[in-house]
């Protein structure tokens, strides 16, 4: 029984396991610095373990102007921990005039702010780059919309009184691993300027509901705008340096083409417009069957940079391009916006996309520049339909 | 740009379109047989976007007794159906003396009833059949346990009525699509008998709440013991039949080698143990390392066909297995059993694997027998921990 049980390792997990004799047992071991896959080289054992974990939105759930608790997306980099919120303390310290911790009822006893926030996660595209970068294996789904409410962080900055030297915010979660051979707690920095924006917010509550673990139950940080690296769940440390922070998130979390490079980091989300795939679903091709006549085609569309202002709409893979409908921004500037455009379809094959244009001027491409990390891959979706006779 | 779109789709979707010179335009262009995988091909497009779409739960979420939502694991067929409560309705109807239609308030006036059960897909463990059948690719991870509201469901057949001539009940929900070229709602059959067993209920509420849309919003059907397969979702139709019920799904969700034998309908869930992986994840690999030590070792075990009587686990890839100690069955018969085993860790690789006993003698094998829908594989969970120096 040993030997077959063994043997289904190497058949069907990740790899054979290494000797015991092996002289130094360091992380090195369970943790590979990051790669480019082969060209054509098959979805690895790992990268499918992770798309089994990180949860994405069902395209079907871009219908809901908040998306329900369950299909916003989940991207977590160790394990979800279970914090008890009793014992939760936030603590606020560095280069500040008074250091100060706070309880989960010290936060909910002030002055309660509500941010509605279309969030995405840097790697969301990464699986439709070629080569494509491994890791996890994200097509177009790892994006939500939640209403988040909690305390503006420039309201806690205040309390603490940031000096003058101070030059960024580092905040730090529960939520501990390692990562390219290297353990560590979540942290990701902002400079004092970011970190000092009215929206910015330490949320305890999504949708009105106390935050569920995975999205950062007791609290977290809310930066609206910017992809999901920057909102840390289940924070527990707020820590003001007087140093630019070069932490392993803020250096693995840029674009670059060379592992060696500096790169540039990723801040603030590209323009991107979804469509909800109309239709009736192949369950496993999850290709689409319409029937001739009209189809009103809608979904959503956001960026991080400023207002969406206009989405296109393609049904013929890019020949032509038609203008949507564009609905209100009632939910405010980082909410995503619902679009709708009509289509009179015809018998054939149909290869629909949308894409996204904000008031920064920048523009979704059909196809995004490549990068060694796989992020912001903003490439139009492209989903096939068939129309029957 | 039209070619360079439509080169992508080739490049990165699910295949080449077809042209639409076509001459017949059936649903067979976007729904292909089922097949199995050749040996060592590599993990599909469409499996992919399975995954991507089917949530798995987190490992670390079973330290819940019951799983938070958006955690608990969730298989769509077709697409979520947005349906309003207002204008749902429930049919009882067929082989009734008295056929009924039944609104929410209906439903919630009656005396409710509740009971805690371990969700299982019945295609948890797929992808670690080989050769492997192409559908959703579940590792491990699909299962989850809640508390489920409602009525029984015997109440409503006895209100309605069932003849003496009564075979089947069949169980049909708003979700509708397409599945090897056949376009269907989605319906699954029990028999009277099966059907009206006390524990058998038509569900409004998960853990409480109104049910979540992707979990069968406003009322599905809680089959406690079965298969994922039989909790049909966004329930609107029970018809009372008089001849055994053959439908698509009840054929699909079988045990078969060839595509052409009848098949073993799938029923009730094996008998499954899994455990929280220990120490701390690597993000890419999921592989843990652990410091040397007493680690306790926790997990969940559950079987539908009789409650957990034991639970082995192994540190040493089955050369011994130890007993873990199980915690009460407060939840029910149905709510799956914490375990927990100490663990001595010393520096080396190891290998943790746990199996389930039940009390209708039935045992967690470490490799199960293969068939062609990769159903029920409830061999053994293989964790990788690497205890460091």
């Amino acid at each position: 029984m040993p030997a077959a049980l063994l043997g289904s390792i190497v058949r069907c997990d990740s790899g054979p396991m290494t000797t015991s004799s092996q002289s130094t047992r360091s992380l090195d071991l369970v943790s590979a610095p990051a790669r480019v896959a082969e060209p054509d080289e098959a979805i690895s054992y790992e990268e499918l373990q992770l798309a089994a974990r990180n949860h994405g939105i069902l395209l079907e759930a871009l219908a809901y102007d908040i998306t329900p608790p369950g299909l916003h997306y989940l991207l977590t980099h160790y394990d979800v921990p279970v914090v008890d919120a009793d014992s939760w303390r936030l603590r606020i310290g560095g280069r500040v005039r008074r250091p100060i911790e706070l309880g989960l009822p010290d936060l909910q006893a002030m002055a309660p702010t509500s941010v509605t926030v279309t969030f995405e996660c840097a790697g969301n595209g990464r699986a439709r780059h070629r080569p494509r970068p491994q890791s996890q294996p994200w097509l177009v789904e790892a994006v939500g919309n939640a209403t988040w409410t909690g305390v503006p962080l420039a309201v806690l900055l205040e309390k603490a009184g940031v000096l003058d030297d101070a030059v960024d915010v580092v905040f730090t979660g529960a939520d501990h691993g390692v990562e390219r051979g290297v353990e560590q707690d979540y942290a990701r920095g902002l400079t004092v300027t970011d970190a000092s924006a009215d929206d910015v917010l330490v949320a305890y509550l999504m949708n009105g509901q106390p935050l569920p673990p995975q999205h950062g139950f007791p609290a977290r940080l809310v930066v609206p705008g910017w992809y999901g690296m920057a909102q840390v769940k289940w924070l527990v440390d707020i820590d003001v340096v007087a140093q630019h922070f070069d932490g392993f998130q803020q250096r693995a979390y840029s674009l670059r083409s060379a592992p060696d490079e500096a790169g540039e980091p990723l801040t603030r989300i590209e323009p991107r417009a979804l469509l909800i795939p109309p239709g009736l679903p192949d369950f496993y091709s999850r290709q689409r069957a319409v029937r001739p006549g009209p189809v009103v085609v809608e979904g959503r569309a956001w960026s991080g940079h400023a207002p969406v202002t206009r989405v296109e709409l393609t049904t013929d893979a890019g020949a032509t391009w038609i203008e949507a409908q564009l609905h209100d921004t009632a939910a405010g500037p980082y909410a995503w916006r619902r679009w709708q455009a009509g289509w009179d379809a015809q018998p054939g094959d149909h290869l629909l996309s949308a894409r996204a244009h904000d008031a920064s001027g920048r523009s979704q491409p059909v196809d995004a520049a490549w990068n060694r990390g796989g992020f912001a891959n903003n490439s139009v979706q492209r989903v096939r339909v068939l129309c029957l006779d």
